[in-house]
């Protein structure tokens, strides 16, 4: 219950014990095609989005933004929260002017409040954070997007704790560039960042960037193109192993069908938050329509959360912490994504239980599961 | 038998079959510590340089070198082919000035010859690659440095291809920064770039640099510090899996013995050789001296070598193209590193007769094979 | 939570995935070693006890107790279920003459009834049943021991669904035959026969006996003796794999803890009837001193067991049928053994729970869950 | 290089990881099924044949044939060697009357030796070893089967070294009863017995008959006509991860095509032997008609074939050693069976003349290699 690397099925780490699969062999190549057409379903867009998998994870995905980008342009960041802020320094790194909106902790930053900023003029480019890791926020995506849309070149929306797990139509909401990790709701292991850029973006990458060298899309683009006629493509070596568990991982996701996933991760975030309500607790997320599919802040109020933490290790569930500078040794968070399922709420709610009340936090025991198991129910 | 990702051991493979273990998991910080010590003695340095795992691979580390430098420093390279020629563009995507010398293929630039070039000064670095792995030349690496030591800052090299198979000995030689990645001879899956940086490296990094975001290791140096201390840190998301596996990698060469794995690199590259001459083809490194323990480039005379690598697969043997421009069409390359035996060195001459005398190149089928073996049994 | 094979952990499965170690490598040896050893502290025996393995599993750990009887001799069955049965059309193969005492279903036959029928004279052996699988109900066996010891050659214990879960005191209870399979409370895969042989009955093994050729304990022992001196031994193949797999099994039973282990079993069991009991149902076991550690049987008055099972599996719990052919289509089982863990134990209530309500019996949903709560929280 | 447990697939070892597999899954099921639908194919019979798998392996499939024999029957036993002669201890634990035939070390009884001794009248049922693993000889089965068919009720096949690498026409050829183990030929680790029996032995089925329990076919049929109709099925707890694994294996053998995997077989066999004569060497079995494609005995003149075997496992390659008690101390076997390719017959011979001559036998280093690797270019 981390909020990643998040427990992974047993037939996707298999996937990846392989001793024999060089980046140049056809299982690879294969591989690569089947995780590029899967994730276009994921994102919500077709064909006429480029799909890219690259080496490094959320923050490589992140930092490749910057090959769409030209000296001086200005950039909105859209913060709510410590993985919205990340934006600013690497953005900083370039020659290039950002500016910040900041929501407060367990808020958002609302819609008008970017479109107002936005209608000053002079930005090229907006990043948003779909689901705030920091502190389980889901950002309104759509109706933003639709308020900026005519306003600025790129939207470019974080989607690390989102994709696979919440709805996702880049396409149909105007987004340019919608991104992700692998090891987080796509249930896979760490090592991948995952792109998709719509033919807006792709029209960018044509030009001059200030981009480094590795994270220049410039680079990994026609490698993209080749994997997905089936040809061999190389550019720096990707991590063969974590791309046949991701492809097996969106196969399953098939499998699963992407609604059925998304209502699963719905009806386990409902259990959690029953249960932490039901056992007396509150959430960091203020606003219920912001709850997010991934991702629960838990606020305590006696009991240090990193004793929380390690209480909960030995009872087989690990948690996250808290992360959030503002909130500061006040809360930690369950991660509940990937291949959670009921029976992962209901147990984490459980030990919680106990873990907390052991360590003298007023909870009501078996208040929390109970409600927990009604949700589950209804 | 390819250049990378290599043949893996099943034990390596199945570090990283953990459902459950995430960056904060005491497993993980676990791994990391010993893998951050067991680097230290495979690149032979000491407790003053600092190692560094970071995400990507080759291309990330070497990227990564870019936050020791600042704005219009001036960087010499030396190439003897395709990934020293890569330091060029990479380094050009920053404000540095960049110069490049550059071998023949199949040779080496002469260490005089570098002498002479950062003789007429105003360098700040210096990078060379220890095994090139595009042609399997070993640049005289120590002699190399003695020359220029005195008159340059930083002296970097690429060991992508050398760290765990060929001697290193990166304190006593002098070398500032020694990166490779873990898909090599380390014999683990790739999505790690690892380095180590001496105490003037370690300096340099304390200043402002032209780098990027992700690869400043100055945003990773706190992490690595914390790991070895057996504390947790959290700069951006590490493949958790691909630690656990380098970190038992790493166990297994320290059980092996670092010695006794080069010995066993350098005894299948001799038979490779002697196979390879046994049957009547050539090798693409012109001198014995700078013939590498890890890559052997094997020059044809009347086959399409991508023929042959279609061929060999479905013998079970999977060998690496030729990639050095100035060799088009006329070479491919065996990979002999990582868990690689004798068995591996006779089966793939064996392989390599069979199909390259069915193509119809002029080879004598046996011939090598016998030769492989006798050079094995000496 | 199957009554067997259990759920397993990925450790224990991971040290089969072996792909060369034949029956006569130093790692098999070495595994079947460490197994014997580790056998004797589960059954609570002593070096003047002889451990063997054996192909099979626990049907074949019964009859290999033939290798101890000669024509003729006369054996009591104490049956407490469908497991105790089956001990009487397995003897009546061979020239024996069989007597069996049977309990009500839920029950067990006396100590009492036992030391009774003893006494009557002309018995060499008496068999019984420690936990039996199809109603959970334990044997009380140290104190029917106590009652015949001295009037019987043999005393035979079927440890199935109790060693590695409940205390067994072989040696100081006195019990001749402890038998069990791999699949159960040791937590590994099928295909072991698992027993330890007192003095006693070693010394019967030396006559001629009415056993096949097979599972004719005789041909085993010089075997076992052998890999407990580091030898190789041969007289049928076992199966490599599994062995690994049990001695890793064993190995994490050691770091856990016997005792630690038992408790924990304890403790769970306890959870689980509480939950049955908190959503208003009834436990087939009739006594609270013969409730086991290890299997809990659950009496349903509406529907249909089969129904729950089905249902229940898409829910990710795995449960077991009734088969106690007096109690037919009234009951099923929940196992609780191997690897499991107080999480377990409140998922599984929580699916009950919702799907016994969705199938219209009559249970109060979230009461059974937080009575398992209460359990494992006081 | 082992005569079994054999090296094995990863993907056949990965397909047993499964942690949550009950003998009531739908997924057990599935594979028991399509095993027993496999095997026919594999021992060339249809449908009026009923295969079964039961726990254990030859030796369990061998004595699970007195369960077709009544009290006081005659069997005629046909030996090669030491698995043979296994039939005579193991019948004899039963009333029936036993005689053998047994044939030189290295050779077989000749058919018409078989045809005289079943005219002398009185035989219920005659068995014979396909390939007779102790000395690597091949029966020929047909013949002998047309000589006697008319005379006797029933004749059992052990297919123990042969199903999956020898042509096997059990239904053409007219054998009643064809069994093998699933640790051979087929790939999969050890732990099932396995057989195929004819309309007529499953008449004989219906009576009474010697066996015991455990090891009574008639016990298993039913479970094995359920699994075969997609229904549960119990009688004695069967290994599910190695069903699991096997019908992975018996897919794969599916994939590769039989014949495929019988001439791929053939050409190993050819080249080891050619490798074993090249380096000037004898072998066990002396009649070129009768060289087995999976056992190779190779006999030594000064060496300690123990040393042999000790000294080739460091080199990565595991024989087994020489059993025939006639030929004690004089040869060892290589085992050629499974997932062998000619790789590994290069890399055998490759490594046995290089071991064999350290240890001082005569043999020609590179000779063996070079014949092996003619015989597998021609």
């Amino acid at each position: 219950m981390h909020v990643g690397p998040v427990t992974i099925e047993d037939e996707v780490l298999l996937a990846g014990v392989r001793n024999n699969v060089g980046f140049s062999s056809p299982e690879f190549v294969e591989a690569m095609g089947k995780m590029l057409r899967g994730l276009r379903k994921v994102f919500g867009v077709d064909d006429s989005y480029q799909t890219f998998a690259i080496v490094g994870g959320g923050t490589s995905a992140m930092e490749s933004v910057v090959s769409l980008l030209r000296k001086g342009e200005k950039v909105l960041v859209v913060s709510n929260g410590v993985f919205g802020d990340r934006w600013e320094p690497l953005l900083k790194r370039y020659p290039l002017q950002v500016n910040v909106l900041r929501a407060d902790p367990g808020d958002y930053v609302p819609p008008e409040a970017v479109e107002d900023e936005v209608s000053k003029g002079g930005y090229t480019a907006v990043t948003m954070t779909h689901v705030e890791t920091s502190t389980g926020v889901r950002h309104p995506v759509e109706e933003t997007v639709k308020r900026i849309r005519d306003r600025v070149d790129l939207i470019v929306v974080d989607g690390v704790s989102a994709a696979g797990a919440e709805t996702v139509k880049a396409k149909d909401w105007g987004v340019d560039v919608y991104l992700t990790a692998s090891q987080k709701a796509l249930g896979a292991p760490p090592g991948l960042g995952l792109l998709a850029l719509s033919e807006r973006a792709l029209e960018r990458l044509k030009g001059e960037s200030v981009s480094g060298y590795l994270l220049d899309l410039r680079n990994w683009l026609p490698v993209m193109r080749n994997f997905e006629e089936g040809k061999l493509g190389y550019f720096s070596t990707l991590p063969v192993h974590t791309v046949l568990m991701l492809a097996k991982s969106l196969e399953l996701i098939e499998k699963e069908g992407l609604e059925n996933r998304i209502a699963r991760h719905e009806k386990v975030a409902r259990a959690i938050r029953a249960g932490v309500e039901g056992m007396g607790l509150k959430i960091v997320a203020r606003r219920p329509e912001a709850y997010s599919n991934t991702v629960t802040g838990v606020i305590v109020n006696g009991v240090d959360p990193a004793k929380v933490l390690s209480a909960v290790i030995n009872e087989g569930i690990e948690l996250a912490p808290g992360v959030h500078p503002k909130l500061q040794g006040r809360y930690f968070r369950i991660g509940h994504m990937g291949w959670v399922t009921p029976n992962d709420a209901i147990a984490t709610i459980a030990v919680l239980e106990r873990v907390l009340k052991s360590l003298g936090e007023d909870v009501r025991v078996g208040e929390g599961v109970k409600a927990a198991q009604l949700a589950l129910y209804s």
